[in-house]
């Protein structure tokens, strides 16, 4: 049993999946993940955090001049390979729990079964809970959330070429403002109990 | 507790949605909505049901003749109409599960609490349920399903503006395919004792 989800910043998503972990009593793997990556690639944990799901625009200049060096390896593509072959090791050996970092599109391709989650809410919930569980970094909220989506949309794109959120590359999408944080853990529970 | 339902053809979601209003004791409308709307309307149960969730195209010729007839209106629009009078009406005053119909776009808009949910499927899941529930008609299996889905999705475009389908739209979205009838009913359930 091996349960994939996604979420969009400040839905609570990183809460639910680990409660569903610890409910079905299986491994769960976000900061774990990210130690492992970090370990395995030599990149230190701050850089795995960042890099492992948000990819950043490179310049055209960079671009020429490394497209002249066949061995040089980008650090976010490296990074995501590691990542991906610890996330496809870990998919077909143990049943576990995995947030974000392309999961359940890198298992599928493989052909490894999952349940594959999203995890979402409206624009007024993820204001709230952004201003009510997270430090005001001076940037406006809607800003700030509209940006980290962007940036996920990004990364699943350029490595997956699929859209990041759409409803079709998922067996089960939850509105977490809607419906709570207990009824999306119960309701992940009794799908993947199925 | 309103829970309305949108489905892609031949995914289960009449049954997935009748066996929700069973099992929550509350009343179900698809069949029944059709003879109330019938009844109030004057149109014939057959073309409630064929219309009332299918938009056709008109001809260039249609539009001119009937532009300049004020008094006329439009046979599909004048359903649509009486339509949601009706699903306001039981959206304010019962618990229910209603059916298709653009019902959870029309109950938002007017400002009636529901949880929105919409299941699919992937193509495999519902050709194979087509095979074994449906008559075959001599159109190929996909073009009859992509037939449907184009219809039903410019029926919600042309009366809410909305995109049909799309996750953000909905509270719940389940893949029926992947989860199963029992499951699929079991979460909305859950969902809606939240």
């Amino acid at each position: 049993m091996v349960i994939t989800i996604s979420r969009q910043f400040a839905t609570g998503g990183h809460t639910i999946a680990q409660r569903v972990a610890e409910k079905l009593g299986i491994a769960f793997y976000d900061k774990e993940l990210v130690n492992r990556v970090a370990e395995q690639s030599g990149f230190d944990v701050d850089f795995v955090t960042r890099q492992g799901e948000y990819i950043g625009s490179k310049s055209l200049l960079f671009d020429i001049v490394t497209r002249n060096r066949a061995s040089y390896e980008d650090p976010t593509d490296k990074l995501f390979r590691i990542q991906k072959q610890i996330i496809l090791e870990l998919g077909a050996k143990e049943d576990c729990v995995i947030v974000g970092r392309c999961a359940g599109f890198l298992l599928q391709e493989a052909g490894i079964d999952c349940l594959r989650v999203f995890i979402g809410a409206d624009m007024d919930y993820r204001k709230a809970y952004v201003q009510s569980h997270y430090e005001d970094t001076g940037v406006p909220v809607e800003k700030r959330l509209k940006e980290r989506d962007s940036h996920r949309q990004s990364y699943v794109q350029h490595y997956t070429g699929a859209v990041w959120g759409e409803r079709e590359n998922y067996n089960l999408c939850l509105d977490s403002g809607k419906l709570g944080e207990d009824a999306c853990v119960d309701i992940i529970v009794r799908a993947a109990q199925k």
